[in-house]
């Protein structure tokens, strides 16, 4: 299997370039019966669209979505679900200079080694343009697995650069641009004016989240469920570090601490992130991920150019100074496809029917 | 593909449980020709081996490898390797007395809630000897990759317990039971030894490394290497965290620090960990694990059975206090696995010759 | 991995239906530097394209395909190269009235008793419609296995319901409808009138051949050449049965005469259809395959309704009296796509160099 | 995915070579809690054993089978099982007179081009010894098909060389060493002794039968249940052809005749072999298949060496006059693990409830 598609049964095949005609991907396995609109979708593509704040790239695209078929009088038929996405704001005149030079901590370099030619119009396949299509594919799975089993999945910044974002309530998150769980956002605000000032990008830490997930999703002995967490989440653009339940923390734990006990009303904490042996407990699945700084940047970086001569190389155009900032819903959307293609996966071998198992609250 | 797979083109099927007759392994897809002997397995499996100092699990395993098929008159055929390892000291009797509760951060809630039944022998698949079948693969794949490229593969750990290790060197790895890179080992002995009367466990940082990487290695957008490196990892046996490069540091770093500037002489570091876009540059491939305590220690901990009905749990038997301390060679085996994957897929779809590309060397 | 995917290298995932607003494919996998543009792709379109004679469905489609991606000034970049064909002449309401009944030998029974619903609208996904990706995949397939190997597809018709037609040559194949290798078609063409006035429909029996095929394609044990050449075939439209070179007639055959020989000018025969031990063998490919006759006839059936009541279906709207017509480019491009991912899947393991073998023509 | 696992989500992946230590293969997938014991598979294996009649080849081997892992307490627990069985009978020495030459009709010509070495004795990995731990995979995947829906499978042979053998009834299979469904087998005994005396081979023709068959089961657009089977048929040793339903009889048919009228009773006949639109209709699945004539023979053939030169070749050693005489079984087994893997895939996308559908008995 070829490296754009993500999943074994609910299978999403992406495709497109940043500023090529369009974008989109193709669903394979989402089950039928399902009622689907476009509206279904949109919902969490206007969360992650660009534009809508001055924090973000100021790009101008409506991302809507067109579903081009699997869905018939509004309810999926178990065919391919086809999602396809116009693009609009193009401006590739503003990417030319960057033809013949790599950006230091961009993908072009790489590209360039790996194929022997790249699309350099807004960074071509590498652009975090393509998680459109993820996000449109997850809001897919998210719709199946609340019908289903009531799991409900949200995201949030913990971290903006140097300043750790304090938890005050999931209730904040969609109130501010950023995706913190914090009522007053200034301090964020005024750190990213500075930034852009700069001509300077930063790093983010989001906190990701599963509720009401099934036991028993998981297929060890190397699929298990956190390593596809692992897998999905590492592949998205700027991540390089990723943590299920206690983490790196984990590693100066006790055995006496770590583990969580469990009780007669449920477990008694969550070290685990809701996964041991590579299967969900029922407790909630946790996950942290570790966004870099952009690449992209005005500031003069010394560099080469495909000669291998040094250069000066300034990054103009449109681009997010901080890519965490509209990371939640991918992140979402990306935990929402791994639990589903778990959840298909779980119920070819062991069945759709629910085990005679102990009568354990998932989470106290 | 069924989860007990691991890769898509160099495919490592796993099988066995820890005190069944034997664990074993499937590789399909290793080139034909190359040579290939038991000896060639067995230096690897003895690194992991139980039983090599006090601070390790004291089951007796040899580990003995036997290659069943794949390979005539010494050299791989290009059909599938066949390796069998026969369970020998096997002791089941320890372990009769957890068939009806769960230890808290077990496996063994989870695989009762999976699949209604379990083998609750030494774990059953949920031990950690059945990475022994991963590390004789990954030896496989390290000498393709050693032969071809020049690729070669270390770990070392980095941090115990609450202890972090400082990098002294690569050389004095092999010299302690520790894999770690500090000449005078005494303080993590002294460590240990505490910890095993107190009748608890810990857990651990490592560092794996790969040199020599060909650039070019790496499938997205979603099978990104760092993608699939993230997977291995988190799919082994107690790791809750994985980093590549400068991992959850970079979130604090600024974009003018963090994109590794590219000089005619090569990188000028390796915040990207050795992957851009998903791709490997040439630079060294850098990750980072965090591995949990583990669970099945000696002291009593609060737990519930398989009726629901409060329990107190303590296990016996024998098993490791840091299950880090032997990861070392399983982690360099993964490492190994899913860079020989994507060697054999980049060269699928771009071919075996070397591109015409700048004369940069990988890293200065 | 889901259904809809062929291949495992060089991935075509295939979507739409009918009636829907589009059809069209991922290509993941494609090799990059190639030069391709529409017209590579639209000229097999324009082969199999309905409304081009009067023995086939008189539904007017252009079947325009759009690149929508993975092209970059003209040459493929090595990400997913996906074509769209938007529907135009839908005429939905033909088929209204066989939502509630089933057309004996139709596979709209079978998607009922599936998926518990259906899309009917001109057999929504089970339309030969959907064929048409396949086709414009097959051509990317065809250009590179040409550049590459010299490889060349052809197919023809070999028998048109009771008719045999026999092999007067190649050249004669673009000249008439049926893609038949005679010069005189009259026969043929009085043969589908009188059928057509008799409400009924035929089968067919067609040849495919691929030459300039390099040895060494396939992967046994089980995704031998010619499993998957079977598999592509018999998952078409309409086929019920496949040859590979002697095929049936093997059966009376004797080890004396059905192995070719070998002689130092090439091969003496082709009761191999260039496979042997499931593995490319230098000679050409050699496939046949039977098509039944198309199931959307007007005259009447007995058959059954969704409350499994007795009807009487008469199925109007427009169909091809018989598929077998317009299948020649179709099966061209099936037998393309497998050599294709096998070409892939051969360089992957054994790399992309010619191995030192003794110099003989693949046949005489 | 590589070429020597079968299936999907019921993963078969074989390994082993005729003269090796061992043949064998490991089953992923395998739903939890079944009932297995060796005994349950040895039986199959039984019928497919060498060395039962003279009519087949003498090698002696007791193909006994060892379950290594997947096994607790005589059910299955979900996770891989591993089948063993040793080589004991291996004579290489019979072998060593065809390592530099090629015999017409054989897999080692192939074999050599593709991997640019092979293993001579006893044809390696192509030898039709392998098809034993289908044969034993196959066991499992018919134990949970009959437990789960009393799906029933049975082959016999209706054509020997130029004989055809009428159907006189099931009942008489097991009676006669040729699978024939005759009472009287004296005509087919007689016929084999002249071909062995004439130091030749034959072909034959297998019927392959699946009841009790659940609806639904098969995955458009391209994995059909009908492209699945032809792929395991055809990727059987020495098979040319496939056939479901009325196969190549379907091409002289009318569309008026051969869609099998549906009624308040059932299917009026089985003209679709239990296939419709790639997806299974309940009726009896019914698959034929051609096997080509043995290469492996005493007679003298004209042939090639490494080198290109000119040789004669003469295989002595054990071989089989006609390797269809001891197919049936594994052919059986072919059909149960296509019918397994998609009863898998089937519940993972929509579910394991039976869905209300019209009463109709799935055949009269």
């Amino acid at each position: 299997m070829s490296g754009n598609t993500l999943g074994t049964l609910f299978c999403v095949t992406n495709f497109g370039e940043s500023h090529g005609p369009a974008i989109g991907c193709v669903i394979d396995g989402c089950p039928p019966g399902m009622a689907l609109a476009e509206a279904d979708i949109q919902a969490d593509l206007d969360r992650r669209r660009p534009g809508t704040s001055r924090h973000v790239t100021q790009r101008n695209e409506p991302d809507a979505v067109e579903i081009l078929s699997g869905v018939y009088e509004g309810r999926t038929t178990g065919t391919p679900i086809a999602l396809l996405i116009r693009n609009q704001d193009q401006r590739s005149k503003d990417y030319g200079d960057i033809l013949r030079t790599f950006r230091p901590g961009h993908a072009d370099y790489a590209y360039w080694h790996k194929y022997g030619l790249r699309d350099p119009r807004g960074g071509g396949r590498s652009s975090a343009r393509l998680t459109a299509p993820t996000v449109a594919a997850g809001a897919v799975a998210k719709k199946w697995l609340a019908e289903k089993y009531g799991t409900r999945f949200r995201a949030c910044m913990t971290q903006l650069g140097e300043l750790p974002i304090p938890f005050e309530g999931w209730e904040h998150v969609p109130n501010n641009p950023f995706f913190a769980p914090v009522a007053d956002v200034q301090r964020y605000e005024d750190y990213m004016d500075q930034l852009r000032k700069a001509h300077d990008s930063c790093g983010a830490r989001l906190r990701v989240q599963a509720t009401g997930v099934p036991a028993g999703l998981g297929e060890p002995l190397y699929d298990r469920l956190d390593a596809d967490i692992a897998h999905a989440m590492m592949g998205l653009n700027a991540v390089k570090g990723v943590e299920i339940g206690a983490g790196f923390a984990s590693v100066a734990q006790r055995g006496t601490t770590h583990g969580d006990a469990l009780t007669p009303q449920g477990f008694a904490g969550n070290n685990a992130g809701g996964v041991l042996g590579g299967i969900s407990t029922g407790q909630d699945i946790e996950v942290a991920i570790a966004i870099k700084p952009t690449s992209s940047i005005l500031s003069p970086r010394p560099s080469i150019d495909i000669d291998g001569q040094p250069v000066e190389v300034v990054t103009k155009g449109r681009h997010d100074p901080c890519v965490g900032i509209r990371a939640a819903p991918i992140a979402e959307a990306l935990l929402a496809l791994v639990l589903m293609d778990h959840a298909l996966r779980q119920r070819a071998q062991c069945g759709d029917v629910v085990k005679a198992v102990p009568p354990i609250p998932a989470s106290i």
